[in-house]
């Protein structure tokens, strides 16, 4: 009855991102036709208040990366946040998906005794196994969803689908 | 390095719903001084061809008590979709909480060896593992980050842990 803490989270990040690489392509091949720059989609907001698609895609990114930083000894890239261009974000998504990859089962040994903090909550912190499931995973799909909708109230034709993405179906 | 996957799943959902609720309950407040009905946040969607607040809160539930229906031999309760009112949806979101605070790790033994099959989708089925890490949980969190993406485009003034909810704090 048991799921490693690997599997509940590398690969099926990693699977996220992919379906998020697909979301932001199928835009770009609905705007073109239209005239509709990827730049102008990346500073579209749902509120006024809310953060831009392009910034949604650097926290999911920054959520799945900094997840496996925190968590095993493999340090991982540092991204600057200048990204502009569709490639530049392809690209950011892609160098956390390679990051991901280089990840194994057993760089999370002793996972559960860390403690981990918060610059904006100090004196405060959630152990490992809390980390995972109340904050890393949902916190991840809260952003590549808020992405998602960014770009489907503006009219890109999307489905659930592409959220979930490339799920293990098997044949009967 | 265990994660069982009562612990990944179960209390998890009930946090979230949890959160759910007091999402809701923020709304209500918000909406009162402006004579904004519940009702009419129900009906609200992101786009045209998305579905309302409503139908978001159903889907959320019904993934989380779907879950436990399909994974474990505990029957869950049909609910009939016709919640109007904020005591019904909070009422609904409550059952739900119910039945799964009443699930036991136990439950799932043997939940890997299962073939989950979608009537939308005939002639495949997910197993147990990819069901509960591909489908469940992103699917959950889609349907919730929804709920509160259409009421905070809408004015409503929430943050972001108002969605994580009442996570595991401890103090150093």
């Amino acid at each position: 009855m048991q799921i490693t803490v690997f599997e509940s989270t590398v690969p099926q990040f990693m699977l996220t991102l992919n379906a998020l690489k697909n979301i932001l392509t199928k835009a770009k091949t609905w705007g073109e036709p239209k005239k509709v720059e990827m730049e102008t989609f990346f500073q579209m907001r749902l509120a006024p208040d809310m953060l831009p698609l392009g910034k949604q895609i650097q926290i999911a990114c920054d959520i799945a990366k900094g997840f496996g930083n925190r968590l095993t000894p493999v340090t991982a890239p540092v991204f600057e946040d200048t990204e502009k261009t569709f490639e530049d974000y392809i690209n950011r998504i892609q160098k956390t998906m390679n990051y991901l990859e280089g990840l194994k089962p057993e760089n999370f040994a002793g996972y559960e005794s860390k403690t981990i903090e918060f610059p904006w909550y100090p004196g405060k912190f959630l152990n490992g196994k809390d980390f995972v499931i109340q904050h890393a995973i949902p916190n991840f799909y809260f952003h590549v969803t808020t992405a998602y909708a960014i770009l489907r109230t503006n009219g890109v034709e999307l489905g659930k689908g592409d959220f979930l993405g490339n799920q293990n179906w098997k044949t009967k």
